[in-house]
């Protein structure tokens, strides 16, 4: 058990960013250091196989040998990845340039305290859209290359984080320059976001474990166990985030966890809370003044320790019981196996290979019609740019922007609750995809990398694509003659990341008539509320838990190109009319008729998805009809269970998530106006750097370049099925994007992998299958050419599962890529 | 071409139901017998491997050997199934014992006239629930079999169909009586419906052929082409559904058609409306009496022939152009074949066979912990029974009730048209699977049976079972040290039914968590408008035509039976709150809580899905909580886009669709409230044989068997991505069922396919597999026992099309089991 089991699982996140004073002040509490500090000294060599799959990033499977040519193709890009990371030694070199920039003051992350600045984030800066379109649409070099860096300076009273941009990349002592980055922000204060958490480290050590030892009496008393900073401590505190921020102060509440003992597979130490909260204010950075705010214990509040203290030991006081870990936290497998499960289940395998192309340098994928680039960042994890259907744009950028987890108790620790992800980061915690698990074992992976501390961090296999046949096909109709069908093969492209106890997949399907899928799925953990009181708010899941009610909203940019730039939003509405015709003889009819209008502009610009889904939502090009006279068009589309936030004006998050209030908004696309959240906005969730409301005055919404913001989201109130884990089968939120007149017919018509069988008399008379492969004629030829190409090969359907490795670092300052070394962080 | 194609997609159903007078009156017309009639009288001997598919119902396939002992089971029913369809000797039994019952006055269908009363149907007569859960839950003998038979009773002015029992079964003459069968229905007439449809051979020949010869010269000079019931005729004529019932009369719109010629693989004639519309009172049964109310062309109304006539001929009248057929109303394959698709794509493959148990002779299933009983009927198809978990039911009956089609327009033709679907029936239309495209290769695959003019007729293959694995796991979590991922192994039910243009997808799906999904998915063809001022009802979507907006909404009817049939539905729904609290020092609190109610009683026992799915809807039993004190139930929630009709008070369907009108109705559950809809309750709309609203008289809702009538449903205009047919991956609607509560934890840790692999310095540590098949160890002993059995056999993913049959009928009267013959009448 390490530091990182005691803190809040997410909490843990913040720690990783100010990793350097961790691993010195952590020293003064025994035994407390975490994994991952001490990896970082310890850093182990890394064995070929792992260099490989660094290095020669794609990882070479030993393809088989078929008969068709479609093995997974490796192509080249039309052009060079405007969104692509940085390379290593990109990352490396402004590094060490910034190392050299006195006026920065850094520090570097294994020599800095609590009281250095150091360097929080180095990612590739995103071009502005006008740059990358002059370069991919047109003829113009790809845009100047900078870095997106975030400085954590902590060497002031005023700790704050500090968004700066270095450039023009490569480095070169007499042009490269470092700028606040200010213009993405709404708040214009030169890039600056104040840091809550600059103490984190001194919070444990001179705060959180003193008051855990000053109430050791009770926590013995009560559960046994004690949160002192002590190697035997089998309690962890952490509370809410964001922390209070009113009236100039800065409140805290925590609250007592057991925590996970690691004898079973059970990562449950937010299934065990105890139902013993303090607050404390700890506003300024002299832990000499911060203090004691009250205690809640069975929904008494006591002003102060004494007096809590008091009542306790009082005859009469209501003392109730834990929650311990056992078998009903743990994943592991458990119960009487069903009738035949022991048996192969069904799996998919992928007989000729994967059909798709991938250019791996540049991250560039093609499948069918459909190409795209893919890029990865911290923030979000990936991000699709430039999606093109037979090489017309549809989507500038498809991404998340922004997961939050909005929770409401009885008590100040489920009350205050409502993390904003990016916080943490989705790509940190992107980890290695479990083959044949996450994605089908065919699939093909990516690796991705992030930066913290001075090293560049890569998940390998982190990203899937792969192709998939659904269980029911996209075409079929049958005739008195003939009957015609159509497989429905689809394309996926897909990360996890867990964020703390939540493992959420995102998944983007592509499909043969033109339609996109948005979709995410949750599982993991969820994170319990102590029982007592708490009925308004969530159902008894077991002994002493609560299943604490809670909403997920993750936003997600669509910054739409139909046919050009130049967009607007049509609405087509079915509405009921009673209505007489010129040859209803003068009787009136109840009937429907549609009603046509436009999204006229920001005002009208944040809307929800029309009761009994009456209202279709299209983007489209007034500028570009069909030949019928028909706006060609994507219409967006909930798919499964699209939620928008149930709080009004919450007051944990004030300002910082007035992008969750609806299910659809709609913006004219700035370079001003890039992201809907800004990671840090909960570090100032009155006045946040990114405050989405300001988005939206008043501009004209028709004819120009547009960003859709789309809001997936899951209503949760646990239930004992989540035990130990919430089920993907349910846990899900979906759009869709299709084409709406986009197209002269259904796209699905150009593949082979359709069949029409004719028939009469009892007997099919003619079978046509298009030019299909044929596997039968293949089979046939099993003595020529083809002898082994033509049997289906197991081996990509059971995957060696010793080969799963956890993440990889390599060291960027000093810059060190001949020894890459393992750590796999997670937040538990 | 037959008649059958110059007929309105959906009318040929009814002809079907009258077939025998189809083919006497038909003789009058030339040419133009329907293919049906011709195999009639041409019966087609059968092959031997056809007999075989009949009567060994359970198509044996050759078993691959395998190490698992899991290849798909054949297992035995704890009861004989009471929903089981009737045993081709009790139906023979059952329809030669009418036959000699003067008071019937019965004609077989080969010698009866449209003056004759003919049988149209034999079926089982379901159970009545009491019977039947004395003996599945108890000792008590199988509940006594009747048929349920539906006269055609034509000979009669007012002609009428006769809803009847008869039994009991086995037939005796000394007990087997028949009786109405009234009790079912709201309206209380001796269980007759009027039958509009009685002359349907009549009209064609005696009035509409000759109102198309009346206007051959325009027709000719439109469209270079005639309906007059000619050989060479490549117009068809047909129009509304349901007619016009208003004032005593009874009124049609037809429209004209051209008919697709069969030269190009397009059941296309739904795509080629031409825009003349005529109105003709058909009131009673003297055609002599029949009269032409008025003619439509471009929105003006005629109200003579000769009218029209002389304003067609006018100088100045307006001619619009005609649709014709071309590729684009074809399914075939066109177009570029996209890059690496002739490769064959993946595909789902079962190396151990099926893994669930299936009693073939009574339909019964077995997956996992899943059971269930299968009925077929006319009316909806399948329908599943006693679904139960563990042993402990969860659902009495689940199936579908009725679907409606609901169109308008600017013309009569679409304002007028509002299918109510079960008229024609989904059981005579679920055609066989096209294995490997309607379902996986490795699926199991049912016969269904339905009855028509004294034969019964078996799709072959019509019902399939399967397991698939979806491309995301049920659950998942990283930890530090470790992940942990479960398959999402589910098992899906399905069968398809073409009711004329529309081809629908009903799946059935469980999952091991415990939940279960109802879905639909729409293809096949549109049935689409003329565009000629249609703009306010649909996109103009080819040069002269209009994909005509409509809705679709299917009902279906859940009766839960969760932990008994004393049920209660509570509403759990999320709302913001603002509040203070012990803790919150006086400030008030902008955040969320539960609030928890029940549906008391009938009045309030119709209502939406809550707007931002803010309300969770559950069926418990308030006297069964867990032993955390919360109700164990199911609860209900939209999947994939559920709607409810549009149309308000349809003045085309009146009284006979007030079961569309939201998205959740909650009723007792009564032997008299059996069915949301009668079939033939389009022929008397406004006082049909079942008015759903009257189900809704305030009876109290807490504690009682319920049942949910849930509504499915797409709204639907029609684009160009239609054509030639309506893709599933947008066109679908689900429900799904989930638990909440009910279990203590969640079901899917029971299942041994899921890994946990622990990981260290990059690499695992540990795998383990919890005792899942393993492959590799399999494949090791290839030397040994298992020496065939650990390959992955190809075959089962490359299903030889060539066994494609059709359907196959059985005479029943003269009862003749030993000479099935073949038939595969669509409705094109």
């Amino acid at each position: 058990m390490g530091l990182f089991d005691i803190l809040s699982p997410r909490a843990v996140a913040s720690c990783i960013l100010i990793l350097s004073s961790l691993a010195q002040d952590v020293a003064a509490i025994p035994s407390a250091k975490s994994p991952w500090v001490r990896n970082a000294y310890a850093k182990k060599k890394m064995t070929d196989h792992v260099k490989r799959a660094v290095y020669g990033t794609h990882v070479t499977r030993s393809e088989p040998e078929l008969c068709a040519d479609s093995v997974a193709t490796s192509i080249k890009a039309p052009k060079s990845n405007p969104w692509k990371h940085l390379a290593d030694y990109e990352t490396a070199a402004v590094v060490e340039w910034m190392f050299q920039q006195p006026d920065l003051n850094l520090t570097t992350s294994d020599e800095a305290g609590s009281w250095d600045n150091t360097i929080q984030l180095v990612e590739a800066m995103w071009p502005n859209k006008t740059d990358a379109l002059a370069y991919i649409d047109g003829t113009a070099q790809p845009p100047v290359k900078y870095a997106h860096v975030v400085l954590n300076n902590r060497a002031t009273e005023d700790a704050h984080y500090a968004d700066i941009i270095v450039g023009p990349l490569p480095v070169d002592n007499a042009t490269t320059k470092w700028e606040p980055l200010t213009f993405p922000w709404t708040k214009q204060n030169g890039g600056k976001v104040r840091n809550l958490d600059a103490d984190t480290d001194i919070l444990y050590g001179q705060w959180l474990f003193k008051i855990g030892a000053e109430i050791a009496d009770i926590t013995k008393d009560l559960w046994n166990a004690t949160a002192m900073g002590m190697e035997n401590d089998t309690l962890a505190i952490w509370g809410i985030d964001p922390l209070w921020q009113d009236d100039g102060k800065i409140i805290r509440w925590d609250t007592f966890w057991r925590t996970a003992s690691g004898e079973i597979a059970g990562d449950g130490g937010t299934l065990m809370p105890l139902g013993l909260y303090f607050s404390s204010d700890v506003t300024g950075r002299d832990p000499s003044k911060w203090k004691i705010e009250g205690w809640l214990y069975n929904s008494i509040f006591y002003e102060t320790t004494e007096a809590f203290k008091e009542a306790y030991w009082s005859e009469g006081f209501v003392k109730l019981p834990p929650n311990d870990e056992g078998l009903w936290t743990g994943t592991d497998h458990k119960g009487d196996v069903p009738a035949r499960d022991t048996a192969h289940p069904p799996t998919m395998v992928a007989p000729a290979g994967n059909r798709f192309g991938v250019d791996h340098e540049e991250q560039y994928v093609e499948w069918m019609d459909f190409t795209f680039y893919i890029g990865f960042t911290r923030d979000v994890g990936m991000t699709l740019y430039d999606i093109r259907y037979k090489g017309q744009r549809l989507i500038y950028e498809l991404g998340l922007q922004e997961a939050l987890a909005h929770y409401a108790g009885n008590d100040p620790m489920n009350s205050g609750t409502a993390y904003l992800d990016t916080f943490y980061g989705f790509g940190p915690f992107a980890f290695e995809l479990v083959k044949g698990y996450d994605c089908p074992a065919h699939a093909h992976y990516l690796n991705s990398t992030f930066y913290v501390s001075e090293t560049s961090h890569t998940h390998v296999d982190s990203i899937c694509l792969f192709e998939y046949v659904s269980d029911f096909p996209i075409q079929r109709h049958t005739t008195t003659d003939y009957v015609s069908v159509t497989k429905n093969t689809y394309f996926v492209v897909r990360y996890v990341s867990t964020v703390g106890n939540y493992d959420y997949t995102f998944t983007y399907s592509f499909f043969l008539d033109g339609s996109i899928a948005v979709e995410v799925r949750a599982s993991g953990y969820i994170q319990s509320a102590y029982f007592a009181n708490n009925e308004d708010y969530g159902y008894k899941i077991h002994d002493a838990l609560s299943g604490s009610m809670h909403d997920h909203v993750l936003n997600f940019k669509a910054d739409f190109d139909v046919l050009g730039t130049n967009n607007s939003v049509q609405f087509v509405s079915m509405v009921p009319v009673s209505k007489s015709y010129p040859w209803s003889k003068g009787k009136v009819r109840n009937t429907m008729a549609i009603e046509r209008s436009f999204l006229e502009n920001e005002d009208q610009g944040r809307f929800n998805w029309a009761p009994n889904s009456a209202t279709q939502v299209i983007v489209v090009n007034e500028e570009e009809k069909n030949k019928y006279g028909e706006y060609r068009g994507y219409r967006v589309l909930p798919y499964t269970g699209a939620a928008h936030l149930t709080v009004k004006n919450s007051t944990n998050l004030a300002n910082s998530c007035n992008w969750a209030g609806y299910d659809v908004q709609v913006s004219v696309r700035k370079d001003t106006e890039y992201k809907s959240a800004h990671p840090w906005n909960s570090q100032d969730v009155h006045d946040p750097p990114i405050d989405f409301d300001k988005y939206f005055d008043g501009e004209n919404l028709r004819g120009e370049d547009l960003v859709l913001w789309l809001n997936l989201g899951m209503h949760h109130i646990p239930h004992s099925g989540d035990l130990p884990n919430t089920v993907m089968t349910t846990a899900h939120s979906g759009i869709q994007f299709m084409p709406s007149n986009y197209f002269e017919g259904d796209e699905s018509r150009k593949t082979v992998n359709q069949v029409r069988i004719n028939y009469a008399d009892g007997h099919a008379t003619n079978v046509v299958t298009f030019g299909q492969f044929d596997m039968k004629a293949a089979a046939k030829s099993e003595e020529g050419t083809c002898s082994k190409t033509c049997k289906l090969d197991f081996t990509p359907a059971d995957p060696a599962h010793e080969k799963y490795m956890g993440d990889i670092v390599v060291r960027k300052f000093p810059f060190d890529p001949n020894n890459p070394y393992f750590e796999t962080i997670g937040i538990s």
